[in-house]
């Protein structure tokens, strides 16, 4: 086992950038980053964080479903397990903060604990997933899910637009998927998941704040709604003969907004609308619309449904077209541990940050856990809420101050334990 | 000359819808009805047509824009004209009513003129135009604007989609166009234009109505909406930090149709969208939208569009998007003659009609005269309003009704004259 401890502290901002430079030149493109699941980057990636695993002073292996997997033995037998981690693969074009600095920041605390010689009566995780982002694959959290005994062999049978099983990847990444179903860890082995991430939103940075402490992860009712009205002639169809499938998908939107807006903790989103044979001079006949309607209490989100419902069913009646609703995706909200939560708090405290409360609305790994194993997380403030873009960024003060955070919520944590 | 007068009347449902369905043979397109401007089934169609003229006594001739031109002299010197039609040219995938049942509702009152041995102080003019639909060349109506003598002779350069321009299509069709300034007609000479044609709406239908009187044809402006807002992660922009420019357009969508509803001379129509590189999960940051807004009534027409750019101006300032309304397409009012409606009016009257008034929202070569030309159109009931579709349809029975009146108004003229 390597204990190569370094003389200096790699818990700064300036390391920290320093490793999220330096993966992001793993990619699948020489012009952009792109790190998609179990592609060659992805295995150089992992690679080299096993390498820097190493250097903290964890032992490192990939496990069945290609996540890297740091292990530091507690300091007493019988000992539970913290998990700490984020993903190292990324979208198309992707920001390099997005996954990879909460592996990095995971990596460098660990390292920290090694530095200070810290004795901890937990063993630590720190886990990269390499399966978040969905790109690939129909299916995702493949790793983390198989952390928490979620795993369906199933999703073995995935197949990429290449032709490309996730079982035939994982065999070219160098791991054996028939071995997944023995990364389940035990729940009552396991303290929590904790896992630090860009905000990739813009509510801290309007307040002001680096860091912010997530309540949940919202859960989300995504599908589309489809209005069916009458078509004619633009010059010919009297106003108050027509039955316009697109004023009606009009009234549905800001009906939407205004249940959103009604509600505190909804946000609620129509980013695309079709009229199909939409000309000019024609009424339309018809009006796709999406809805993506979050938030982080599954009941507000419920209610929320029902009332973009009873909407669509008053401008049906009103207006005389037909509209259907149909939300067939539907993923719960994972909220975060209040215990954790709260020991978090008391960390933000001891470095004099408000302990600023946020859902996330994107998705992240401890969905995975949701159930099953405590998570909680922290967002670190991203400029202008950029993300999946490579304009994503995050100041080197910000994500120093995040990796504190976490490092005195672990030494904390020893405290307690 | 030939003076085929035949023994049957032809002013009967019967006989029109049968030339109407023969007509309707007459197609580029072997599986529907496709007859573009100066095309070979065009050229035969106005053969055809010259052929029934000549049977109903009149001197036909195609002139150098491709219009059938059937003359009928009065039967006393120094008279001026009246000139009757529509159009034979149609859309792609068309009815065979549209245009088509004008002229040969004009040939069958001029044939009936003759069957009847009518001294008429005026003389009569069919006219058989053929590029009213605009769908094969970016100019449309030169062949009555060429009678009007408003014809622009650089619609000659137009070219079609397989790279032909119009004149060499007009020499194919065996006409020459340098001699389309010839063509126009002097308006001390003219009584005026009448055209009989389909509704192509519902509003004759939904009266129970067979025909109606034509108060204008419609001008309109046409033209693009482009909101711009911010575009954000569904997941993460909190409802008050966004400026969704879809949901503005929304606003904007709705507000175009209240302003039409409450005005009684307008009708306003959003027709396309687009929301470019749209998501599910994305805030949309740009919304194109279509305005098409027509009245009888310049007056009105601008006031709405007034009444729109401040609409537009008022979401801009609530919503933080900035909206650009651009309406290039200026077409003004045709309004129908007031003397020649009037005399209309006695003619539906004399039939047992309402005179019911209705504006045409669709374009016709009426237009062309705007001005210059007195005109005057009667509308006939046609099948659920649709046009511009293989199931257009007029009822025998209502077609005669029009071709009666038309026939009437013709005779009442002549007491006048």
């Amino acid at each position: 086992m390597t204990r190569d401890v370094p003389a200096e502290s790699i818990l700064t901002g300036e390391a920290i950038a320093r490793r999220i430079d330096e993966l992001a030149t793993y990619s699948d493109d020489s012009e952009c980053l792109t790190r998609l699941t179990l592609r060659p980057a992805h295995r150089k990636a992992a690679s080299r964080v096993a390498q820097w695993m190493r250097e903290a002073g964890l032992d490192a292996r990939i496990d069945s479903l290609g996540t890297v997997v740091g292990r530091r033995e507690a300091d007493q037998n019988a000992a539970r397990t913290l998990l700490m981690g984020s993903h190292i693969d990324t979208v198309r074009d992707a920001g390099r903060y997005d996954g990879n600095f909460g592996v990095i920041a995971a990596i460098a605390v660990a390292d920290e604990l090694n530095r200070i010689g810290a004795k901890l009566s937990f063993a630590l995780e720190v886990l990269a997933f390499g399966d978040e982002e969905g790109v690939r694959f129909p299916s995702t959290l493949t790793g983390s899910r198989a952390v928490a005994g979620t795993f369906e062999p199933r999703a073995l049978d995935d197949i990429d637009a290449t032709g490309v099983t996730r079982a035939e990847a994982l065999l070219a990444f160098g791991v054996d998927p028939q071995r997944a179903v023995h990364e389940a860890r035990d729940p009552a082995n396991i303290i929590g998941y904790l896992e630090a991430h860009i905000e990739q939103g813009p509510v801290l940075e309007s307040r002001n704040l680096p860091i912010g402490l997530v309540t949940a992860i919202s859960g989300g009712s995504r599908g589309e709604i489809v209005v069916r009205g009458e078509s004619g002639h633009a010059g010919t169809l009297p106003m108050t003969m027509r039955h316009d499938a697109l004023a009606a998908g009009a009234e549905v939107i800001l009906a939407i907004e205004a249940i959103a807006n009604g509600a505190n903790d909804i946000i609620a989103t129509v980013g695309r609308i079709d009229v199909p044979r939409g000309a000019t001079n024609t009424v339309p006949g018809l009006a796709r619309l999406s809805l993506d309607l979050r938030s982080p209490d599954d009941g507000s989100r419920l209610r929320a449904l029902n009332e973009v419902a009873a909407a669509c069913a008053r401008i049906e009646q009103a207006r005389g077209v037909s509209i259907i609703l149909d939300t067939p995706y539907d993923m719960q909200a994972t909220p975060c541990d209040a215990g954790l939560m709260a020991r978090l708090e008391s960390s933000f405290k001891r470095f004099g940050q408000i302990p600023f409360r946020l859902p996330s609305g994107a998705g992240h790994d401890a969905m995975a856990f949701r159930g099953r194993i405590p998570c909680a997380m922290i967002f670190t403030r991203c400029r202008g809420g950029i993300s999946h873009h490579p304009s994503e960024y995050a100041t080197p003060a910000d994500m120093e101050l995040s990796a504190r955070v976490l490092h005195d919520f672990v030494l904390s944590l020893g405290d307690a334990t």
